[in-house]
């Protein structure tokens, strides 16, 4: 494919960490060239001002938003929430495919967004457009899609391990526990007291605990939809001092006697033609360090038979698979490229 | 108390993490003096040539069993488990107190022992005499005693947040999960892969999931003790990139409908006169950064009435409340001390 | 010593990091009682509200400065530089004996100040009365002394380790390279980009090269009164991803051949009597490990004969031995304590 | 390019960390196919049993090192000094082309190989043919070489910075000291106390100092070579806690009044054409979290005119631009592809 016929990408939002992370996988896409960038307060004439990775590889100004969405074919959008719909409107507007990795898409009903996030939905009417931008889930609804919901990266690590029990009737939708861990850089690129270096090398702790997150409902949505049934569950979430990756713990009821090989062959046979999950042999435990960097998901499940409960676990790079790499590949399945185009390079490690 | 009056006091095993961090906290104890230091294949004149954080504080050699053994009242054991049982009956045979750190003489019955560890316990016949060394559990029992088997690091943390509900017939004996993070020093002075600086330093992992670790069993004496009625649960211990501390979070099914405030006062009623336990206010966050370096356990319980479950907190420091500082507790409390002397200092802040 | 003779303490600027580890240091010092704290815009009736690590152990409000200079015969001030001046002023007016941890009473000059600090000095008289407070170096002149201007982080490591060599005349005063690595912690409580954990735990990185650091004229300070000539130095303060220490190299040109065994003696005898130096014996490296918690200075020598250079070496806690630790060493020395009284802990390790 | 037309690539030594590393990069890199990979003692039907990250991505086994040598027309040794001549001499005879990233064949003379490695070298006719794989330096050299020494992480960091002021005389070759920071993944796999993570997670120290680390020779014979005359300096490999990253301060002795914009344009004239260096604005710093991941070379300049010394400063990630992405850039020039081809992605940030 030639230069001439690359689809033209814009990133809004340029500057963040998930951003930031767009940039590095689409600058090694076949087939993308990332043509503008925009970043709030932040216009300067050369991106590496910014972000000097860059410096010498992509030296894209920062412009505003009027002229980037006129110089690309594909919009990703990676704004805080409510800040991304009035963007996300007007891109759609101009025709532009946009992936937005916000969570302003991501839940069907404006009421539960409205309860969780502390204010009306702006564009309810653009929810029945988009599509939930989980391939292994949604891969037949994101072809040709025009706006994608890129899930968050709690929710992607909850869901994934959790679908194919679910799916298949082996574990209950009532009793579910999620205690997932994650690195810093979930919490973004401004600095605070509680991401302050001194005060997270030596720390772990939880926040948010007992069911006021803002991921809940979207996980819940996720799992309701493929148990068929109200799913609702304990979300723990815990800070751990790790710059990347989530490790989700899912804790469930069987519905009858299973063993570990047994969930493994289900869930394999479920994640078969899926490039970026990997369903470990059973005794293997996953690990952030091996999926860092990496569009991976690496998922494991364990038996207590003695209590009769399943722990299914896995392990993806928040920002990876959890974020801007989940992006590029729901924009891999909308636009009919290789689902795994641009996002097969092993983890960096260590 | 002047030097003469102090207990002299030896630590066998002195050069690895627990060691070490006994002679920290007895260096600066007012009642006691060190007085000989043992450790295999480790013979040396100074003990900083291995210890250099003791150069000009504690020049003591590192000496065999055999001489040591004669110049203390007091001995803690920090061997690992196996090794530790001979050990103690040569201690106890010549009239010493001991201490030990070893999961040796935590478990009451001999079989459960065999089948956790895999091997038949040395001297079942002193299983009678060791007293688990959890001061808040058995502070009258330890009075006097001249075996004290001090708890696991995991153990303490998961015990602690969930003793008062248990005990109060406030939650559930038979839907119990552990979900518990440590730090790296938990898993000894030995190198390995897994605690490799960079296979360790972005990697958030489980391991023996699903019951499988021998701390379960230990969890379990505690709590059915407690609840009066057999408690089995789900353990999963997780190690995360930081070198001290452990959260444990135990989730647990309320016996009626519950406010976190409610269980705050009842831990609150449990703990008090106990000096090493902090029950925080609703709403706080235990966190592994403000209790590093003190013999310090907070405490916190969140209700999540939307599915009905408790999540119980608690973060310590594995090397001193989860180790050396509760063998420096329950020490104090054998001997008539005030239970806190030499632990009363704050954690090390940032 | 009881309570009722314990100097009453009080700590100004408690919730900053040195603050936070006076704290430590002083609740389990033997000659004193804190009595009172004070934190800008931060008045509370529990601290441990803004420190948790004091939850239980040291239960005083924060107040305002008036209220707390009347409560105290001591005290300590931990505030930015600038913000210093008038609170010491205030502080002596009311006779306390005052450590002041800022950089405004460390350079003997005024118009040294005004260049690097970039104002004027607003007490120009009372530099007069500040003793230096570095006791290994001014130690009969602190004795009685009513202010201290305890010495920088990087200044401390740095002049350590070459202050024998110079004192003895055995290194050139115009020809010095100082390398210094910091924790983080050295910069502060406030967050920023540079301290954002995500951005700090992979980097490595210089700031004010090439003589722009402020620390570098009180350096030169102290190595010229030792020298008896001037000396001007290179500094390169470099940030590395650790919470807590410095390790300082220092490279110096020898003005005869020499051993390391030889600058390892002198340094032994210039060091002897004082309590928190350690002079390594040759071929040992400092490493901050092996100081993190404690007031000692590891200090090391080697010899590069092949080229004619000499290379010396500190490892410090930037928070003890660089700040709080010797406030408190200088204060004992102040008031006529033991050097040591209070400060003889090991490190923390690990 | 079709598949069938990429060049077959072997690694030897693949679980290594630079041996990960080289899949990592060569996995995406588009003229070559890896075809085969070596490891001692680790024969396995599948590379992502020892290396996970590679779980689905490339499913190689691992085989005898006769049967990797007949699979390819490149062969990358990615062994310990000393092993390495063996395996290198067996490739060459099979007519392969080798990339050595071992310290074998990259000293000119063997004299000064058995005076600091201290053996002799096992192939001394072979370090004629070997080509010192710094394409910034010998890029003609390298064209069509089919033996590349490739360059020490140290050797790359410190060279890089200094050779532009050598080679234009702007610097003395008599007064040189290197500085270095290595990330722990420096020190290979192997498990260690000294890599043990929680003896490295706040702990800065050297090592191997004052003209005793093996590098040092290296680094004197490429500015030797540069500044036509010889450079001796001495060097202070330092330990400190990240995993990845080198940062090299070098410091210079100007010839004459020298800016730090001279020496900024001076360098870039120089590094015109190299695609892996950039030569920062005055001012800014380099910092290893900025080129983590990647194959870039920050270098910048600062002037001391108060006492006339150069800072020079590079940053490098030691596993990429310092060990296995240079070997790759090195193998583009051998082979005439483009030198940045598959290397061109920008630092994982954050």
């Amino acid at each position: 494919m030639s230069t001439a016929e690359r689809v033209r990408v814009a990133v809004v939002g340029a500057t963040g960490y998930t951003g930031a992370e767009l940039l590095r996988l689409l600058v090694g896409h076949p087939h993308v060239t990332v043509t503008a960038l925009c970043a709030r307060d932040k216009l300067t004439p050369r991106a590496s001002a910014v972000l000097p990775s860059l410096t010498g590889l992509l030296e894209l100004p920062i412009e505003p938003f009027d002229v980037v969405a006129g110089k690309a074919d594909v919009a990703f959008c990676a704004l805080p929430h409510g800040a991304s719909i009035a963007c996300v409107q007007a891109l759609r507007a101009r025709g532009l495919t946009v992936l937005d990795l916000s969570a302003d898409f991501r839940l069907r009903d404006p009421a539960v967004y409205a309860r969780w996030y502390g204010a009306e939905h702006g564009a309810p009417a653009m929810l029945e457009e988009a599509v939930y931008g989980l391939p292994e889930l949604h891969r037949e609804r994101l072809r040709g899609a025009k706006l994608v919901a890129v899930p968050g990266c709690y929710p992607t690590a909850s869901a994934l391990p959790a679908i194919p029990l679910l799916a298949a009737g082996l574990a209950r939708a009532d009793d579910v526990v999620v205690h997932a861990l994650s690195g810093v850089s979930g919490a973004g690129r401004s600095p605070a007291a509680s991401t302050h270096f001194p005060e997270c090398g030596e720390g772990a702790r939880s926040y948010k605990v007992a069911g006021t997150h803002r991921h809940t409902p979207e996980i819940e949505q996720t799992l309701s939809g493929v148990a068929g049934a109200p799913v609702t569950l304990t979300f723990t979430p815990t800070l751990v001092p790790m710059t990347r990756g989530i490790l989700a713990t899912v804790y469930l009821r069987p519905t009858r006697a299973v063993t570990a090989a047994e969930l493994v062959a289900e869930a394999r046979r479920y994640y078969e033609g899926s490039p970026s999950v990997a369903v470990l042999d059973p005794g293997a435990h996953p690990d952030t360090l091996w999926v860092r960097g990496s569009n991976r998901a690496h998922v494991a499940y364990f038996v207590d038979a003695r209590v009769d409960r399943v722990v299914a676990q896995c392990a993806i790079d928040n920002l990876v698979k959890g974020a801007s790499g989940q992006a590029v590949q729901a924009m891999n399945v909308c636009l009919g490229f290789d689902e795994g185009a641009g996002l097969m390079t092993p983890a960096m490690f260590p």
